[in-house]
């Protein structure tokens, strides 16, 4: 089938005339402080949710919520399908902490519309651009193609989470039992980046292995009076151990076989990024950083778009109040993480990596770790269904040539849709580098809401001429 | 003068007689939760310090609380003294932080007397040992007299002060303002340990050298996929930092100069230490280690005794909540400390410290230093005035010989007295190591309690018979 194109300008007019309204529903979602890794917010994770369902129910499409071990996963099918071509819409309604909270210049969970330095007005919330802003820009086209034309381009499901921020466990197990529900002909996947007014689709992104380091010395805290010298420090130990990991002279992580299987970029692609993404300067400058930490020989965005690499997360021991305790500690606790690249297997790393801590453990002392999460990185062909489609609509709504990129971040569904459905996954989003995403005053820009919806309304009816 | 001999054993059997209201009184003023690093518990010092004021006035002495720009100190003199030698009382009425607060067995200001493994009874709570349960030592020594004979065998006067365990800077400035008023013959400091069974006089106390170092790399936090790689991580820089400070091949801290002017024990004193103190596997066996973790050559408690050290007290960075953030931190901070012995500048090693810190951190990033006090070791000569009475009384107290030993600790005052008031100060201290001062479950031998005070009763009558 061919799209009908004359249904097209409609709907995007639909979407402009109706973008406060649909800023009013992004609010609401906003307000919700649905933190999974936090215990106490598990009931606002099920809230978001359900106000997910609700809306979408509203929208003509079936929605359930399945039940697993940690926070309910959304899927939803339209009830009057086309039709053509299936995609599955990918995204999560959980959010990162807020600490540190004295940083925010206003309430993370009381959205704002505020003018930016670059006089670019945006949306200030936690999860604004990660990942509730980008997941209301696919509802909300979908709303704009329901208000005009009815029926939708292509046959359209979705598949909306709660446990993204949390590495948590239960998405891929539910991929897995509900395969045939959940096959399409393609993944769209709305939780990344494109670069400052050049749309992107994201085709590589790095794979992540999180550990929690628990290093136990003294039984009790100490007197570091009494006891300073003699008794091992284990705040001394756990820096000794966690400086040993990366060389500081080549950035390069020291584990053995850690780039094993690691494969270097082709060197025109290298280039084109060197044209269009930002100088290590641009890059950096904007976090108040001028020179690469990474390994020698990559800019800065190639140490995080195409090289793995290792970081410490948190670091915790002994007396860090005000004032000071002349306390010698008794335990020391790190949570790191490695990201990974294609080639990389998370399973070695991880066994590389605890060996490695546990020969540099004293003998009278004792590690404990505690996983917290792993992923593959994903690479995406260049002939993927709906790719090049889907790069030619980018182009025409942003009046410039889309482009492939890479991601350092981990989105593991991306793979898991590949391995498990079978099905290629586009990375398409609308989130800026700049957007503080896990930091305080986490922004969205109202240009990249508006114009993320109207993306989402010509990639759709380019699938529709597409053939599945 | 010659003290009335006879007057000593009907004092001692009043402070038997009356052990039970002691220990009410002990538990009333431990129950006061004067923390002085934590601004929150100001008051508190100062209902501390006031219950002190009390307490004194009832046994006729002149108090009083003098302000500081931290908490009050108290000064006391005998309304009635008799003429001969002239005694300063030192204790301190302030407590550390309780924190980690889960590890109690029961609340820290709400004293107990329990029957410890060895079958012991002892006072738990934090203060017992460290110093509400020593200070009280002395106040029930004078009550005692007063009871009894009414007239002190010598002039006595008290300072206590509310800062020792926040390195408060008021101390020193009020001994020099109040230089005339203080000075006596001799200072008798009760806030330090003896051995298992073995009373002790302490003759050299390690000074200590706390900083702040407060590291920013990044202007905010960083999501550590987007930016991980590229971005300095704060905590990374720290460990390798931390790490730098102490070879870990020899046990020696690498800072230049660091060793400059430190001597050698006397190889006869190293002998009597290895004679009376515990061993390498009893000292740390205690507390579930088994290895020294300082200076090769040195056995543990000649590691905390005689030989300078550097400690990590408190280190902080990133998110170290429950679960797991993919965040890399914008800054890191640590709280550290060098223990001094004598012969060694604290001017000096600040200065090679911080400078050692500065050339390891990157161009791009801001390391900031804030002093958390300073203060020299200290040695006291065998001829000390008042030293060789105090050890026969003690002796005679214990049933066995009295020794001179070293402490880890960092008792300031001691130091300031022999230098600002010209006398020398006599550490006497009933306090044992397994105390857990500074930890949680902090405890006081019942016996410690008790004949320390008839420990005091022996010396101020020892003292009477020397000439000033």
């Amino acid at each position: 089938m061919t799209a009908p194109a004359h249904s097209l300008s409609p709907v995007l007019e639909q979407a402009d005339r109706t973008l406060d309204a649909a800023l009013e529903r992004l609010f609401a979602f906003l307000r919700i402080p649905s933190i999974s890794t936090q215990p106490e917010h598990a009931d606002d994770c099920r809230r978001a949710a359900q106000w997910l369902r609700d809306e979408l129910d509203g929208l003509g499409f079936d929605v359930t919520l399945h039940e697993t071990p940690g926070h309910p996963i959304l899927v939803a099918h339209d009830r009057t399908p086309p039709a053509g071509p299936h995609v599955l819409f990918y995204g999560h309604y959980d959010v990162q902490p807020v600490d540190p909270l004295e940083l925010w210049e206003s309430g993370p969970f009381e959205p704002k519309l505020v003018t930016g330095e670059n006089g670019a007005k945006c949306i200030v919330a936690r999860g604004a651009s990660d990942d509730k802003g980008q997941v209301m820009t696919f509802i909300e086209a979908i709303r704009a193609i329901r208000a005009t034309g009815g029926q939708m381009p292509v046959r359209i499901s979705l598949l909306i989470e709660g446990e993204e921020e949390c590495g948590g466990p239960s998405l891929l197990p539910f991929m897995e039992t509900h395969r045939t529900e959940l096959r399409a002909d393609v993944g769209l996947i709305c939780d990344t980046a494109m670069l400052p007014g050049v749309p992107a689709i994201t085709t590589t992104l790095r794979g992540m292995l999180g550990e929690e380091v628990h290093l136990r010395c003294a039984s009790r805290d100490l007197h570091s009076g009494i006891y300073g010298n003699a008794a091992r420090n284990p705040a001394e130990v756990l820096c000794q151990i966690l400086s040993s990991i990366r060389d500081e002279a080549t950035g390069r992580v020291t584990l053995p076989g850690f780039y094993a299987g690691v494969q270097e970029s082709a060197p025109e692609l290298r280039a084109r990024w060197r044209e269009i993404a930002p100088d290590d300067a641009t890059f950096l400058g904007e976090v108040g950083l001028s020179r690469p930490a990474g390994e020698k020989g990559y800019t800065a965005i190639e140490q995080t778009w195409c090289r793995p690499s290792f970081e410490i997360n948190g670091i915790s021991s002994g007396y860090t109040g005000a004032g000071f305790k002349t306390v010698l500690p008794g335990e020391a606790v790190a949570k790191v993480s490695f990201r990974l690249v294609a080639g990389q297997d998370p399973v070695h790393i991880r066994q590389a990596f605890c060996s490695h801590v546990r020969n540099m453990v004293p003998d009278d002392c004792t590690v404990t770790f505690t996983p917290c999460g792993g992923s593959v990185a994903s690479a995406l062909p260049d002939d993927a269904f709906g790719l090049q489609p889907a790069l030619d609509a980018l182009g025409a709504e942003w009046n410039t040539p889309a482009v492939t990129i890479g991601c350092g971040g981990s989105i593991p569904v991306a793979a898991d849709m590949q391995r498990v459905l079978g099905m290629p996954a586009l990375l398409v989003g609308f989130a800026l580098d700049d957007d503080r995403a896990h930091s305080p005053n986490e922004k969205y820009d109202l240009a990249a809401f508006h114009k993320g919806m109207r993306s989402w309304i010509r990639i759709l009816h380019a699938m529709a001429a597409t053939d599945a």
